[in-house]
């Protein structure tokens, strides 16, 4: 059995991955912090999520300066829950304890410290930790996952996104021009905080953050194509869907299409569905990616869905710490 | 015109009242104020509801020591859309400036100055004016409401529980025993405040507030017969249902509480449904009350439901104001 | 008073306008039909509709060869809110019989009878009508609508689109780029009929209609620009969102962009936020069409938003016979 | 492995059902059924319930004279999650067969065929099934459950209401006055069907079958104990929240109660939860009951809830399964 420590356990995504490492056959669930400030002294995670009442009883613990010694001696594997200046900070002080780290948040996914400026609007003084990241999207990049120490869990959005073009363009069936990903996330994808816009009297379905979402910049740099990424809120809690526009190179098939997808058959996670496009509901809980499309000459429209927690965040998660582990990469995910 | 200025004007009930004065024929929506803590400079009430654009163009303002004279001298009327120890502190003020209020808080409902240590944990000074307010519920207390000063508006649960159960009480229908009502409100009955409970991911239908909502008394008390009051919390934004177990005296018939509702057959916002039972969907952004029943030998069942922000808040508060106008009780309400 | 009856009462739109006319100071509603086979002998509108109990306590009627000549000497307006076939069938017969008619169909927005053939699945004998009905889009026809015998009250979703689109159209503003439409629509949008894709536990975000939808050429006609529209299902009850990615032609600044959207500022329905995005939640239950757009370079996002029974049906019916009856275009719409 | 085929599979129970066998470690789904009227001819399971895309790409079979002995041979278990009706007519035809019988349906849920003319409406000429079928109902009744031929699986509302009140009877803490139980269920409680009333924007929060619920009589039966049961549709897919007024004896104490329900304790998928109650949330997608209670003098609320389609169908159904297998009764259920 592996040891592994949460760190911001209390969110949906680390509540998620709790329940995923309580399960799994091959890994411990060995600590769950949470911030200081955060802290209800002697609340369960299962407190806060009766629904995983039995299984995940186990004390939320402060995370202080004291604790990091102690997660780093008592876990193979540290996973970073919290938020993406949080994890700036505290991936380097774990890998310096020689402990791996899997960092959900968007701290190490974009390729150089510049961006973060301009993206995340603060400064990020780890551009080695940048370099040698492994960029967690576990179909398109295994063997970096499987020797990283440091690992990027690729964002919800861009997981379904990239599953979605990167088989076109790697077969060079994309036109030059601009795709358009019209996408709407559940409401567990905005964090589990007393906020007034995620209040249930005050969700509805409208878009946010046009232009400048800091998953644009994550696709295009693995995509290496020009993208336009427009995210919306769905009034539903989990599950993400993207109707993606997307103009084909010249005398581009039906047939060249389905081929391009082909590629991606034998990846235990996608379902490739042909002409029936995907719903929220047809991924909604479930650790997949499904990938619909329709063609019109040289227009398709890709349809991918993903549920945001688990593909997009600990499911996904839990894949590279199988992979990085020599484990079936969806052992605990599925059957 | 009359000019009414309205006290905490941003969460659901004065924002719902806001919007009913602004569309009076006989009121003019003088004020929105909110505490200055929560003012956000320059919003208007629109900005936080933009479904309102156009209607509630008005600044939010501040309400401070200097905006009681103020208040007071352009307003007819002052309403308090505030919590209920904010009320407490606010209305004697309005009063001594002359100026009429009407509560929607639970600030004035009860009795007796003692009962808001128990029921609502604070010292209430102001015995005085619990015994001149006049109680809101219209169908029950129009000549009071008529020519008092200050209207304790009636609470969303007791709106629906005591226009079901007082029509039986007065023909002397019930027997002794405990009348149970089972309660669901719909979430903006919590109010619009950044809190985990309310948020869309954490809503699900659940009770709260067992043996001790501060509703109970106050249905016992206008009622006059023991209850046990239970309310939930459903996953929707507006209105409350509830299911009320009456056990009636003996012998009596279908026909006698048939005969006991008629007595509310005139009142123009009670819907008399007969054995056909009321739903969340009947009353949800209606003024009505309705109310359908089913009985077998002695044991009754009462199905009553209400918007709790119209009926059971602004809508009823603006049925006072115009009471006390000496206008139609439904005028600005129902066509 | 004006006397009007519906044909296709029990659906949603229809429902809906009966309820709007019921509600009208110049208009009676004079009778609400449905087809023999969907009639429940003796219900009440209100028997299907609870929340308008006590506004639409009428019997629905039989529609059969009888009713025809009574209908149309008994009415000023008739209002058809049956399926585009029905629609077909009827309009030529009232109209025949002298009475204005108002279809919320598809029945006759189209130009040409032949595109009825590709689009609608069926062949349309009355291309005359086709030629006379004036399209009922009432911010851009309001002369024709005023004189027509027969208006093709707008389709729901090009209501939106062409409201958002027609003003950068008519500046000239736009590149010759296909314009892309990423529409979703709440599931009254079904209408009112058993059907399992339309069950609760069925519904989720999900596209549909891909590449074929009929408004997509209604959309086309009435813009005179190449667009690709992608109609959803959300889950929700009411309203339409559309994403829309437009280029504009080089140059264009955002103050061009503004002006554009200026020439639609006096329009008493139509409400321009700016920058501010629309959300459901902003139209839902409103007659009114928002529209917030946001620029970058030459590519602009504009997002609109409208209640799909309200401005997307009943609501721009209502207009359509106000503007033909010489009234206010919003009287009963909005104060 | 044990084969088990599934009559009915189409259904939500059924597909629940199908689910969990085939993620079984020791049974086999051998065939899933529909009627013949219902069958769409080469559709998958998977079809119907794309989230179960992978597992259950099974072709559903048609129900026909030729199929019962090609079952009956190929199954060690047959699972009707039929109507009663079809079910009654099934289960002697299997029997006969040779082959163990698990009803999903409340065909032979009752004691005495003379109740179903009462509560079902339709002779019921099987008594010696009656007698001989074990109530399924998993914590009261493992032994009968391991040696009967035919399993008739406790209902939903049952389930919840029995295992909260059994402990309480058993113990002796009951009054003699009648127990109300205020039920609420999802949508998937209907059935997986066209029909209005379960249609997305049709279902609200609202009271049902009041006085005469076929699950009255069971709950009766099997508590003998006096009851008042009404069933309400909420507006969720899954779960069943019960809130239930119980009058305990004189000189019951809180450590009554506690000790009562200790006797539950051991049980694998009961969560006793004291003072804190349960909501929909926290068993919905999970195969537990969760009880929570609070006790005012002799007045006590038990709340309980489950998932409807899992411990109250599908879940226990498996149980039932894995005790005439001789398996962990949780197995497959539970890790």
């Amino acid at each position: 059995m592996l040891n592994v420590s949460i760190i911001g356990a209390s969110g949906y995504s680390g509540a998620e991955l709790a329940k995923l490492i309580a399960s799994h056959p091959n890994f411990n669930l060995k600590g769950c912090y949470v911030s200081q400030q955060s802290l209800d002294k002697g609340k369960l995670l299962s407190d806060l999520y009766p629904e995983h009442s039995g299984l995940l009883d186990l004390e939320l613990l402060p995370l202080c300066n004291e604790s990091y010694v102690q997660i780093a001696q008592s876990s193979d594997y540290v996973c970073l829950c919290t938020d993406h200046k949080v994890s700036v900070e505290l991936a380097p002080k774990f890998l310096d304890l020689g402990v791996k780290v899997f960092d959900l948040s968007g701290g190490f996914r974009l390729a150089s410290a510049s961006q973060y400026e301009q993206y995340y609007g603060f400064s990020h003084n780890h551009q080695t930790l940048l370099d040698s990241a492994a960029y967690g999207l576990v179909e398109w990049n295994k063997a970096n996952i499987a020797k990283a120490k440091l690992v990027a869990v690729a964002g919800c959005y861009p997981t379904a996104a990239l599953n979605a073009l990167k088989p076109l363009k790697q077969s060079g069936l994309l036109a030059d021009s601009q795709i358009i990903i019209n996408a709407v996330s559940g409401v567990t994808g905005a964090g589990r905080k007393a906020a007034i816009n995620t209040q249930f009297c005050e969700v509805s379905l409208a878009p946010y953050g046009l232009f400048n979402h800091r998953h644009g910049p994550e696709i295009t740099q693995y995509l290496d194509h020009p993208i336009l990424f427009t995210p919306h809120l769905g009034n539903f809690s989990r599950g993400i869907l993207e109707t993606i526009y997307v103009r084909l190179a010249d005398n581009v098939t039906e047939n060249d299409v389905t081929q391009a997808y082909q590629t991606l058959a034998d990846e235990p996670l996608i379902r490739l569905k042909g002409r029936v496009l995907p719903s929220i509901k047809s991924v909604a809980g479930t650790p997949y990616v499904d990938i619909g499309w329709q063609q019109q000459g040289q227009q398709l429209i890709v349809v991918v869905a993903i549920d945001n927690l688990l593909k997009g965040a600990a499911g996904q998660a839990l894949q590279c710490m199988n992979i990085a582990s020599g484990f079936n990469a969806t052992l605990g995910l599925k059957d």
